[in-house]
């Protein structure tokens, strides 16, 4: 099973106007990550814009981050068929190494029969544990937590669980109930409070003051909801801002320049870059954090 | 044009197991905006589960919220099509009388040669002011800032639009850019910090505390993001726990209810009604708020 | 139950540059509908446009139709939600009177147990029986024949279906054998040979030549398969072309003024107008089914 | 540019519980198209389960095809982001070598300025021509038919565009119009009349049976409708059976099958396997058209 806590997702640094892969930044984001005392990485998952990277660069990011750090890794699919998906997870398998905690695999049907004996594919092909992410926004399946827990019931080499399926508290409270397996929210800490209220073992998402995630799941753990709210409520804005459809990457990403971690803050095409009406207030939330 | 401030959007309040209109509940709740301060009530918008009611049942809603306030109302209009918008602005006409500051009326088409005729239409038939609502999740329609103040130029009866298509805060920044009309966020002010710092004119939503949406907006105008950051902290985890997909209709009337407003808190099907995972959290975050 | 056969979608002509209801056109087009021998009507359904009619405009489109033919009719109801599908239903029955076959009401919920809870409520309201549509494209609802089967199940008063999900055959065969109602085809008579061999009543569109599809209805109960397609083959080229998305109704309205039923062809916007770049394959086509 | 003509779009044939590829049912797959005259062959398209193969298998299926038939070939490219697109481009020019007639890129983005700097890079890393996939059920991407027209004018690498994005003769009428280069239909043929009457270059589909859309893209140009009306009209209601959603990559692998091509007719899950409702309607099918 998956360590509870902090897993942070790792948004991949670009250089130039080609967008090569800038693996100082990466590695520094990797360092940060750990001195803000995370319980785990995830690479490769949607925001680290896997789906952008040929399989070489997928290599580097991966070779880059285990170079970097000694902490325990989650690496993300993004094929959805389970051939490919074996590919990748064989490809995270050679360069972790048993620094992997767990191989992420997404929804790909709304079927829960044929969600588990593609799950059940990837494990028997690989040997490897497995992280199931519901992101219906990605994946394009949205399957329903019910339907998601019936699926998973019985697949002891299923080692987590990312639920991103809105109403994610409903769905965390769902497969808690359902499952022995430990449930992560993600989408940004949108609805963390709500996600450790109703059962969540932490949150795997990318914000990018990984601190203020740390220290919310940290309070909820020692304090519940009064001591985790007090945590959180300084983030809470920027968390906001942060998701915000279409441009969160880029948020993201230019947060990560501002606070020196990462040399530029370029998103690879199709997605969007970051719009110049949301310089200032980005400016804004950053010093309000600091 | 519509006031700049808080526009509360109003809840139909039922009773019973066959969801009965509880008309005392709704004058309570009217009342409850008025006393709190808000510029203005929307009535029958998508929050006042208007594509619940019959025809009967709006005018009950109508009559019951003029009677209760001498506050402005704008009205919201459910169809897509010209011909039935123009039966709703006339219902609201007739009610509202001269207390009708605006008919809300959905973006229909993402072609603005196309939108812009059906407003002037509805407004050549009707002679009402028109707040203009671009909710794709509701409408069905995507048309894309650009394309609606394209739309919108020149239609000189346009008094407002309520901007409710994420990225909302880039939305308000390129619609004030581009149009001499005050802008509005909704969606529960999920975005309201970041929508006033794009140019806001305000929010028009029906967050169960508009005492928060009120301080907000008035902290923003006098001491900008900071003030007004500070003044919303503490109601941020309720708007985030209240504005979760398909269930934030549900939770919203509960808040009503257990803030003393509403008898009861159901909502007409197929709407979801409340997850009983939710039940305990909902209590903690009013708790934190009052 | 409704009687098996072919039921004509009436589609509703429009005049002028503000689109008033052609009732002598109506009249034309119901008239040349019972000479083709259908056995009944449907009224107000997605292709009459009766989400772009006011209420008053739905009373006037009734009440031509009922003064033109003496057929059953079945009236569709364009809402949602219980309460206005009611009153919808109500002003069907109080113009149709015992003409009204059954008043067709969309599937608004996924939910089973939702729907059938809908279903029964406009029932107890109004006595009518009820048509279920199943069709996603237009509610927005996407259930699936297993659970719209489960749902329907008991339902006494469910008289017939009209399946628009595709794969229609595949739910034509899903709901005729778990319920004892008959199933109909729409969607232009795209599928028609297939819904009929996986045990469709028959067919409940609007394809601009009803004579096709009495034909191919006809002969398949008598000769099966090697008949009705026959019988079919000469109209499916005009079918296929009738049916594209986005201008169906715009070709349909068109096929019907060539043919002289209608005076005009307009159709009401947002819906698109007839492309240039068609009409000289619509002649094409309906000089070859001629 | 792309010769006109039938693109024969290759399905992928598997065998066994493993799904593993059959090398000599698509090596007998794509000498019956090149006996059946096409004018070239489309490799790992959508229909041909692209998105369900390993990089190894891509390999092997590319491979197999190139070894069978000295045809020219198309090859899809599966990804959106431009990397891992170049990627795939650079194992189709390895493998099929100066047979190589173009890489079938799909459209990205919805933004005409961002697509054309995705079809750019694509060509300049790797010098091949493009044919552009408009095929916005698999992409996600709606871009609409002037859009897309403004993207590719100017981009002299673009070889074909294969239209799919529904109203596909509209679509084909706007292209042809606006750029030198040939326009495809695909979708099954469903449209085909429709399409070279609007302009198109030939189909580019998977059909089942090649001979049709070869004798109708034959008769169209010596005979013009009527004549391409008649050789068309046996096939069409296998076309319309065999294009329905969901399960039609699995009606035309039996077909396949059924015809002595294909050893087994599975498809990878998640896709759907035939339903048996369809069964016997299948071989009626294919008898009539024998």
């Amino acid at each position: 099973m998956l360590q509870p806590g902090v897993w942070g997702v790792v948004a991949t640094p670009f250089t130039g106007s080609t967008f090569d892969v800038d693996e100082q930044s990466l590695a520094r984001l990797v360092e940060h990550y750990e001195r803000a005392g995370v319980t785990g990485l995830t690479v490769l998952g949607v925001f680290g814009e896997a789906a952008q990277l040929s399989s070489e660069e997928r290599r580097t990011v991966l070779e880059t981050v285990a170079d970097a750090t000694r902490l325990p890794l989650v690496v993300g699919a993004t094929s959805l068929g389970t051939a490919p998906v074996v590919e990748e997870v064989r490809l995270a398998q050679e360069v972790a190494g048993d620094r992997l905690a767990g191989a992420m695999v997404q929804v790909n049907s709304a079927n829960p029969h044929v969600l588990a004996g593609h799950l059940r594919a990837v494990h028997e092909a690989t040997g490897a544990g497995l992280v199931v992410q519901d992101y219906p926004l990605v994946s394009g399946v949205a399957i329903g937590a019910d339907a998601l827990a019936a699926a998973l019931r019985g697949l002891e080499f299923v080692v987590a669980v990312k639920a991103e399926a809105p109403p994610t508290p409903v769905a965390v409270a769902t497969l808690t109930a359902a499952l022995d397996v430990p449930v992560f929210g993600g989408l940004g800490g949108l609805g963390l409070l709500d996600e450790l209220a109703c059962g969540a073992a932490g949150a795997m998402t990318g914000f990018s003051f990984p601190e203020g995630l740390i220290a919310c799941v940290g309070a909820w753990r020692e304090g519940g909801y009064d001591a985790a709210r007090e945590a959180w409520l300084p983030y809470l804005p920027l968390v906001n801002f942060e998701q915000q459809a279409r441009v969160a990457l880029a948020i993201r990403k230019e947060c990560l320049r501002q606070r020196g971690l990462f040399l530029e803050s370029g998103v690879r095409p199709p997605a969007a870059s970051l719009p110049e009406s949301l310089h200032e207030q980005l400016k804004r939330h950053l010093t309000a954090v600091r």
